[in-house]
């Protein structure tokens, strides 16, 4: 069974929305999705840009979202462990597992904005070995009683993590991938599921199904064949009555989002690190290439009548492997206006033809 | 006008009662105290032991809080800035801000438990500076446009803080204070309110009306007679219909209160910091002691009939110049079923009164 959610990355300029209409849009947003039955939330981190600036916190936006639905899933996507202690980290997920009932999935990302390590103080070139020594200290906090952690980034003695995690062993644990085939190896062998996001130029989405299978071959040499892999996709969504008003409607919100995108790439421009092979790519995306960017053929959303959208969804689950979509809606700065019609429309006439 | 709101501070052993259990009963006390009229819910963060371990963050619940809740204002009672980089933090109160409409005040402590400075790897004699320079840092943040900041605690040039707050130029700052004149009087310089708490023993209290004159004095003198300076004070409440039945129910909550709070502070035994004068004292209250202690004499809490609830309250604002009380409601690990007939009482009979 293919499950869907909603992936929520806010990219929104305060010239352009207030935070405050944001947060009281996705809210709605995510209640709606609650009601129809979707499987997740999904909301990221990030800092100081337009690019997702407006959530540094996405456990403070999911508890929101816990007071105010009943069963849908509370997914991070991604949560930065390079930029918390294990100790706060682990008892900030337990936290919202305690008020939600036990409803939070946990995605991980190794973080890849240029300007949010310098601004935290944090070496981009040792991103890698944070990431996976912090993880591997929050499981541990979850599941043991006295921890004790002596490593480069943080060390800590007999400590018992409070409040208990409600789902036990603990939260099911994601990882953010997208272009290093270590990422993949590592969330195979650790048994995590896999969050691919795709970039918004076609050209450089840099997942391919080859480090997908590098995933999924890992994932069955260490855990056995029984033992359930899953692999997530984020992308934009936005369903209309006709392809041609769909295209009309979300052309524009795609090209904000590709701007702004744009912009926090640009921060790759002056930046190499060994840990981020290929990321310096992504600089050289130049503001006047997307004027002729043309979303059909360049761009990696779906958009469509209905009738379309469940052909490019089933493309989709065939070249990756997809278990799980994670739709994008709110990208361009989208209001509630723009998102509802489309997220009733995916609901009613799409779901059912999957 | 004096205001009123509710305190929490979990002191629950997971032996005894549930995270989720915990959240579910202080979301429904939260949810009375918006309908009810009351001004404030405040939240703690702590973290490892029993002592508020179950909210390492104040900001998540209340911003599950605010949706659930129109019109309470959301306080923070204390955050921890030596825990936290000014970047994330500026940012995470400002997404609670909008989260909520504008509706966050944000309380500020310099952390007193030396197991959590172990934990997080902050060292204690660095925390008075380490608390001003990241509180200065954070207000910079919410009211310029490009601040570059370069201490011996963090570094960034050009930061942009998003989302923008809500309120102008920011939310209310309070700080936190029980014993040092330092922290009463940076308080008053700076312009921020003060947060009393009255520790559970007497004797140990800590805070003198010399100190509040200090903080009054000092306020004064750098914002002259017209700006409004600001005192609340938090302390345990339980009210009954009779003296005897509020000191049947509330006593044991009392002890249980008293006993998770003599664990945490038992950690100052082989602690000694020259920025934390008179702190090692509270490491010498022993267990043993606290079985023959007299919550009537030797207690801080406000607890009786409405009419003596009514004394008691005026003393309290006598002796320290209180003009927002906060009450503390969820000590012992109180579930719902005790904590509403009081605050029910309370509303409908203590305050009518003041």
């Amino acid at each position: 069974m293919t499950r869907h959610g909603i992936s929520l990355l806010p990219d929104c300029r305060p010239e352009r929305r207030s935070a405050t209409a944001y947060y009281r849009d996705v809210l709605a947003i995510s209640r709606l999705a609650d009601t129809a039955g979707l499987d997740y939330v999904k909301m990221t981190e990030h800092y100081l840009g337009a690019y997702g600036g407006y959530c540094p916190s996405p456990l403070t936006f999911l508890a929101a979202v816990a007071a105010q639905t009943s069963r849908i899933r509370l997914m991070t996507g991604a949560l930065l462990p390079a930029f918390h202690h294990p100790v706060q980290l682990a008892a900030h997920i337990a936290q919202v597992d305690a008020l939600s009932g036990g409803r939070v999935d946990v995605g991980f990302g190794r973080a890849w904005l240029p300007y949010e390590f310098e601004a935290l103080g944090v070496p981009m070139d040792e991103s890698r070995a944070r990431y996976e020594a912090t993880i591997k200290a929050v499981i541990r906090l979850w599941t043991e009683e006295k921890v004790t952690e002596d490593t480069p980034f943080f060390s800590f003695r007999d400590a018992t993590s409070l409040p208990p995690v409600v789902q036990r062993p603990h939260p099911p644990v994601w990882g953010a991938a997208v272009r290093s085939p270590e990422s993949f190896q590592w969330l195979g062998e650790n048994g995590f599921g896999v969050m691919l996001a795709l970039a918004p130029v076609r050209q450089q989405a840099g997942i391919s199904r080859h480090l997908v299978d590098l995933y999924t071959d890992t994932f069955r040499e260490h855990h056995g064949e029984d033992a359930q892999h899953r692999i997530a996709l984020s992308t934009p969504l936005y369903v209309a009555e006709t392809d041609a008003a769909a295209h009309r409607i979300a052309e524009p919100l795609y090209r904000e989002y590709l701007s702004v995108w744009t912009q926090a790439a640009s921060s790759w421009k002056d930046t190499r690190s060994s840990q981020y092979a290929g990321y310096e790519a992504m600089g050289r995306t130049d503001a006047r290439e997307l004027r002729g960017f043309d979303v059909r053929r360049q761009g990696t959303a779906v958009i469509g009548s209905p009738e379309s959208v469940v052909e490019q969804i089933h493309a989709l689950r065939e070249s990756y492997g997809v278990d799980t979509f994670l739709w994008n809606v709110d990208f361009g700065g989208a209001d509630l206006a723009v998102m509802e019609p489309s997220l009733r429309l995916f609901v009613d006439k799409v779901l059912p033809k999957l």
